[in-house]
């Protein structure tokens, strides 16, 4: 069928690009065979459960065709190892479904390798096994990441009980600031741009919150969208302090810090961070897991009997949100 | 960014389609607590490896656009499961990244989800975790399977040595022979139409193949292309006896059965049948599995040493191919 031939001299072949670009991402996985297998082989580790996600990202919806071919690389990789991190699991390989257009030439595709492997070593994982096709479409990078955690000690986002209080990671909205400012939006703060295109998965964190935090999840579709999977899923009503959303100083130099910035910034997607309760007496622990891990966390409500989430303002009085976050349809 | 948004008459949101569509999917596997939280969980069984790997169907590429939506969920679950098949393993579970153009009403993704359903029940096999997004481009459905084997006894293409028999399950070049009839060659043959677009994992066949093959790959670039990578791999020649290759009745009775017709049925894509190679001592054992999983087995020619595959004509003469399968760029 339409097998979309790219200038030979502009390109190597699909063998030829994975065993030049691809294999050696594989190498310290022993049960990826340098990818010239059919499939990996993974031996269990002992008292360890397997934690399995799937994301892919799509040029023209989670990355601009311009962007840097290395961030678009690590991105598709960070927003996997986001949620192994919201879970408290440890990194170990991963599978990618690379779907190529004609356009990317050599220089592009082993910038978008070098991502992969910087990130690779950053994260302690490797390439486990791909699939390179042609497409007639978008280019998208579809990546399952595989990572391990204590038997029964993944964290769940059902475990939220009433009287839990409610914490998030780093700061929230800058992401949605650097979209903003590649938009065309004035203001250009190259650290929210690099933050909307290189998430920072938080994982020291999340492997610091087994067995303290009661629910977690990742921040992707916006801070009160997920914040409302999370009440949903565990049976609770959520009540957040607008005034308690942490805003980065680089994201209230353009947005601000009023109500509308923090409202803004609350349904702004790509956040990466890790929203997650815990009984208030664990307080303490929560935040020396935090020092441990080098990642700020933030006490931003608290866990009630209903369901739901709600964003309130000083006097406790419901800000009513004109949507709550990114959906894909 | 670009969020395609769907007429909400047409197709219901993202969340609602995850819970009607996709979750009922999931009920089997408890590590996919529905598809509600952010990533699965899988306890490893005792004595088994996982075997792990991931093959995207992209439209215009992989299937057409019109092809019956159950079929195109089949073909992107069963071209992962022939790879299972091929490493001798039984499947467990999979992810899936299913990128979504505007076109795809209610009624298609509801065929499309009702082919994953079927091939659940018939392979055994359960929706782990998903990803669902918008996209501009070619509709996608990327996979990553799981599956187990036996600690150590996965079949690798690394392991044919000199003396072994080749063997290949099913017929050669159905699924070429669909693909010409469905861009239009005369011959219409609603068998061949069926090959190419539902492929037959041999999964049976690969798990009685362990400890018995010495070396095995599921073919799906081409028999030639794919024997290839096995004689590379290995660091073995391949000589293949055309006069051998399993050709199906429907297709001699379109493409006839000369060497031409051999030959493009050994560099046709889509086949998804199993080549290995094993001791000729074993030749009764490989009958027998092959009678045992109910699935077809020729032996087609011998490894020796060298490099490289040749396919030879009856006085033993190699015969010049113009192509030796399919290759995406």
């Amino acid at each position: 069928m339409a097998n979309a031939k790219a200038d030979a001299a502009r390109r190597p072949g699909e063998f030829e690009l994975i065993a030049q670009l691809f294999a050696p991402l594989s190498l310290k996985a022993p049960g990826a065979f340098a990818l010239t297998d059919d499939a990996a082989v993974l031996a269990p580790r002992p008292g360890q459960d397997l934690v399995l996600k799937t994301d892919a990202v799509v040029e023209g919806v989670h990355f601009f065709h311009d962007d840097p071919p290395g961030d678009i690389a690590r991105k598709a990789l960070r927003v996997n190892l986001s949620d192994l991190a919201a879970k408290g699991a440890v990194p170990a390989g991963y599978l990618m479904a690379l779907l190529l257009p004609d356009w990317p030439d050599l220089d592009w595709l082993k910038a978008f390798a070098a991502g992969l492997a910087a990130d690779q070593a950053e994260f302690g994982l490797s390439l486990m096994g791909g699939d390179t096709s042609s497409t007639p479409g978008a280019l998208a990078v579809s990546i399952s990441a595989i990572g391990f955690v204590p038997h029964g000690a993944m964290i769940r986002r059902a475990g939220a009980r009433s009287g839990d209080a409610v914490f998030v990671s780093g700061t929230i909205g800058d992401a949605g600031g650097g979209l903003a400012v590649l938009q065309g939006e004035a203001g250009a703060q190259s650290e929210l741009v690099a933050r909307y295109r290189r998430p920072r998965p938080r994982l020291l964190l999340g492997q610091a919150l087994r067995g303290l935090a009661s629910a977690s999840l990742d921040v992707s579709d916006g801070l009160i969208a997920d914040l409302a999977h999370l009440a949903r899923t565990s049976g609770v009503r959520l009540e957040i302090d607008a005034s308690r959303i942490p805003l980065s100083a680089a994201l209230r130099a353009v947005w601000g810090s009023d109500t509308a910035a923090i409202c803004r910034a609350a349904v702004s997607g790509d956040d990466y961070e890790i929203a997650f309760t815990a009984v208030p007496e664990r307080r303490d622990a929560v935040l020396a897991a935090s020092a441990r891990s080098g990642v700020a966390v933030t006490e931003i409500g608290r866990v009630t009997a209903g369901e739901g989430v709600v964003l309130l303002d000083g006097d406790g009085k419901e800000i009513a949100l004109p949507r709550k976050g990114f959906v894909h349809f």
